[in-house]
C-alpha cells in the first residue's frame, strides 16, 4: 500500500505555492507560480529516480524505466495549474498519486516490465487560455501545436509567450507509444459523497462545448439617452445569460449549462454597454443532446438580435464529444477496489480530464475519490487524507497490473 | 460675439490628451492624462490674465479680476475628465466656451464690475470614482472632503492618492462668494436636434440614484455540480439587471434605469460565479418616482434572494434629488437667446452636472447645445462648431449681463 502521509505531505508542500488567504490556490497556468510548482514536481521526480523530458507544449514526463525498454510506458498524471480561486486537489491529486506510486514501487525495491510515467499536462483548467486540456489535447493530436501557441489569454500574452518565459517548451519530439493511461482525480461532484462510496469507477464523461458569445449594441448616456432609443448591449446579454440555464434545464438532470466569464465595455456605470462578451459552457451526455442544446441556444441569440436592436456572434471556444473509457481499463480500476474492499461505483465525469484526450490514443480510465460537500473550483475544496490514500492504492495495483512485475 | 474658431481649435487641442483611435477621448478622473489636461488649462488661464486657484479637492478656478474686487464672482465652467471611450465635448465644452468668454473681454478690453471665474471640476463622470460630479459635490458642501478623498477606484487607488500624485490637491480655503453660475454643455441628447433647436434653456434635471447591487452565491465547478444544487450569482444577477430596465419602463417615457458595470467572481469560464456586483442609476423627474423605482427594486432584490438561494446586498453610491434651477438665471439664458435670435427651447437634462450641486449654494442655469444623433459617453460624440460657438455667445450674454460692465 501506498504511504498516504506522504502523499497528503507533498499535496500540502505543492498547496503553498500559490496559496490563498482562504486556504485555496491561485495557480493560473504558466504563471510563475505555475514554473515554481513545475521546478518542485521536477526535483521531486529526479530524487524519485526518474528521468524527465518536456515536450513543446510543456508537458512534463517523469518516467521509471521498466525491464524491457522496448515495451510501451504504463502511464498515469494530471495537472498542477489551479483555477483562480481554485483547491489544493484539483489535478495535482492526480499528479502526486501518481508520484506517491513510484516512490512506494522505489521503497518496496519494485522492478516493472513496462517502464512508468507520471506526466504533468499543460493548462488543464482553462481558466487562462482556452482551448482547456491544451496539453493533452497537442500530445493527442486533437489542437495543432501552433494553434495552441496562438492562444491568448485577457491581456494578450500567448501560450507561446509564457511558455517561453517560464522556460517550458521543450524541444520536437516523437509522441512515446504507450500501454494505458490511468487518472486519479477529486470527484468534484456530489455523487460519491451522497452515495457514501469511497472510489468512483469512471465509465466516461459528459461531452462539453465552450463558446464566447459577444453582444454589440451601441454605447450612449445613460441618462439623457430615452429608454426606447437604446441598443443596450448588457440587457441583450442578460436574456442570453439566464437562456444558458434555462437550456440545460430542459434537457435535465443530466446537462449542464454555464455562464462563467462576462466582459462589459466600457463597463462605465452612467454608459449604457455597447458591447459585452460572455463565455458559455454546454455539457451533456450525448452529442445529440449537445447539438440540441446549441441549436436552442443560437436560435435565442437570433431573437434577441431582434427584439434588443444588437449583434450577436458565437465562437466556439473548446468541444469535445462525449465519450466512453476503455473497457478494460475500467474493469480493472473496479477489479482493485473489490481487491481491495474498498466500496466503489461506476460514475459519469461532469468535468472534463487530461484524461479525455489520451483516451483517443491509449486505453485509459479514471479513478475518483470523493471531495467534501462536492466542492470543487473553490478555494474551500477539501478530501479525506484516507479517501486520497485509497485511491493511490487502487492507481498503484492498476499500474502494476498493467506494467507486470 | 465670440471667436468660434479660437473656441474650436482650443476644443481639438485639449481633445489631443487621451485622444482614441477612434476620434473619442480616455482621459479618467486624476490619471496623467487629466493632469496634463489640466496644466493645458492652466496655461491658457494664466495667459488669459487670470490668477488660478486649485482647492483641496483639485477644483481649479481660474479669476479674471473686476473692478469691485469685494463683488461675489460670475462663475462658469464644467469638467475635463471623459469616459473611458469618451468624447471631445462632454464637459470640455463648458470649460472652454468659459476660456473662449475671458478672451474674448481680453480682445475687447472689457472691464466687468464683478470677477468671472472659470472653473474645472474634479471628477464629474464618476467613471472611475463614486460618488459622480465628487469636485462640485465638495465645493458645495454635499460630500465631506475626506470621504471624497477615501473614495477608491477598482485598483483600490485613493481619490487622496491620485491627487496628491497629480499636484492638483490645494490647500484648505474658504468658498469664494458667488453672484451666480451659469455652465455651457452639450445636451448629451437627441430633444434639440429632433426639435430643430440650437439651444436648450435647461429648467432643471432629473434625479439620481446610484447603487452597487452585490449578489453572493457559491462558488462550484461548471461540469459536476448539478443545475439544482446551484447557488449562481450571476443568474440572479442577470434577473436583476433587467429589472432595472423593466422598472424604468413602467414610469416611462421619463424614468431611466440603467447598468454599465459589471465585475464577476472569479470570472472563470468553468466555474459557476460566486459573487457578482453591478452598478444601478435610476433617474426620474422627481422623487416619488425614484422612491417607487427603488423600492420595486428592493422588493425584487429579496424574490431573487429567495430564488436563487443568493444574497443580495445594495449601497448606494451617488444621490441627487430632481432639481429646478434659478428661475432669474434660467430666464436670463431665454432672454440671451431671444436677444441673440437663435432657435431655443426649454428641456429637463437627463444627465447629472456640476451645476446640480453649485445651484444649491448660488443661483445657476445651464445653456445646452446639440450633438449629433444624441450621441455621448462614446466615442463617436460630435456638435456643430456654430452651435457651439452659439452656445458660447449666449454664455458670454449672461456673464456680461451678471457681471456688470
Ligand atoms: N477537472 C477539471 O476541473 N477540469 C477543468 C475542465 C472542465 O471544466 O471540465
Ligand atoms: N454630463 C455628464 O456626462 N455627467 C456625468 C454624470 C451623469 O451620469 O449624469
Amino acid at each position: 500500500a501506498v504511504d498516504g502521509d506522504r502523499l497528503w505531505r507533498s499535496l500540502m508542500d505543492l498547496a503553498a505555492i500559490g496559496a490563498t488567504p482562504k486556504g485555496g490556490v491561485c495557480r493560473l497556468a504558466l504563471t510563475d507560480e505555475d514554473r515554481r510548482a513545475r521546478e518542485m514536481f521536477v526535483e521531486w521526480a529526479r530524487a524519485a529516480g526518474c528521468t524527465v523530458r518536456v515536450d513543446p507544449i510543456g508537458n512534463i514526463f517523469a518516467r521509471r524505466a521498466g525491464r524491457d525498454p522496448a515495451r510501451p510506458a504504463v502511464m498515469t498524471g494530471s495537472h498542477i495549474d489551479t483555477q483562480p480561486t481554485g483547491g489544493k486537489f484539483d489535478g495535482n491529486y492526480g499528479v502526486l498519486a501518481g508520484l506517491e506510486v513510484l516512490r512506494r514501487l522505489n521503497d518496496l525495491d519494485i522492478d516493472t516490465e513496462a517502464p512508468v510515467e507520471v506526466v504533468v499536462w499543460t493548462n488543464e483548467e482553462g481558466s487562462r487560455f482556452v482551448p482547456v486540456m491544451m496539453g493533452s489535447a497537442v500530445f493527442a493530436g486533437a489542437v495543432a501545436l501552433d494553434d495552441a501557441r496562438a492562444a491568448r489569454d485577457g491581456d494578450g500574452i500567448s501560450v507561446g509567450d509564457a511558455l517561453d518565459r517560464i522556460g517550458f517548451a521543450g524541444p520536437p519530439c516523437e509522441r512515446p507509444a504507450i500501454d494505458s493511461y490511468f487518472e486519479a482525480h477529486i470527484e468534484q461532484g456530489p455523487v460519491l459523497e451522497d452515495a457514501g462510496q469511497t472510489i468512483g469507477v469512471v465509465t466516461g464523461a459528459l461531452g462539453q462545448r465552450w463558446f464566447d458569445c459577444e453582444v454589440t449594441g451601441f454605447e450612449a448616456h445613460a441618462g439623457p439617452t430615452p429608454m426606447e432609443l437604446r441598443r443596450d448591449a448588457l440587457q441583450a446579454a442578460a436574456v442570453l445569460m439566464r437562456r444558458v440555464v434555462e437550456i440545460a434545464l430542459v434537457h435535465a438532470p443530466h446537462a449542464r449549462g454555464t455562464v462563467g466569464q462576462v466582459q462589459v465595455h466600457p463597463n462605465s456605470r452612467n454608459v449604457i454597454p455597447g458591447g459585452v462578451i460572455f463565455s458559455v459552457d454546454f455539457r451533456a451526455p450525448d452529442d445529440a443532446m449537445l447539438d440540441a442544446m446549441e441549436q436552442a441556444f443560437r436560435e435565442a441569440m437570433s431573437v434577441v438580435a431582434i427584439d434588443h436592436k444588437v449583434d450577436v456572434a458565437l465562437r466556439e471556444t473548446s468541444r469535445f464529444a462525449a465519450l466512453r473509457f476503455d473497457a478494460g481499463c475500467v474493469a480493472e480500476v473496479a477489479a482493485a477496489a473489490r481487491d481491495l474492499g474498498v466500496g466503489a461505483m461506476e460514475i459519469v465525469s461532469g468535468a472534463g480530464h487530461d484524461a479525455i484526450h489520451i483516451a483517443t490514443c491509449a486505453p485509459s480510465a479514471m479513478i475518483f475519490v470523493p471531495c467534501a460537500g462536492g466542492i470543487s473550483h473553490n478555494e474551500l475544496e477539501d478530501a479525506d487524507p484516507v479517501d486520497l490514500a485509497a485511491g493511490a492504492n487502487i492507481l498503484l495495483r492498476c499500474i502494476l497490473n498493467r506494467a507486470r512485475v
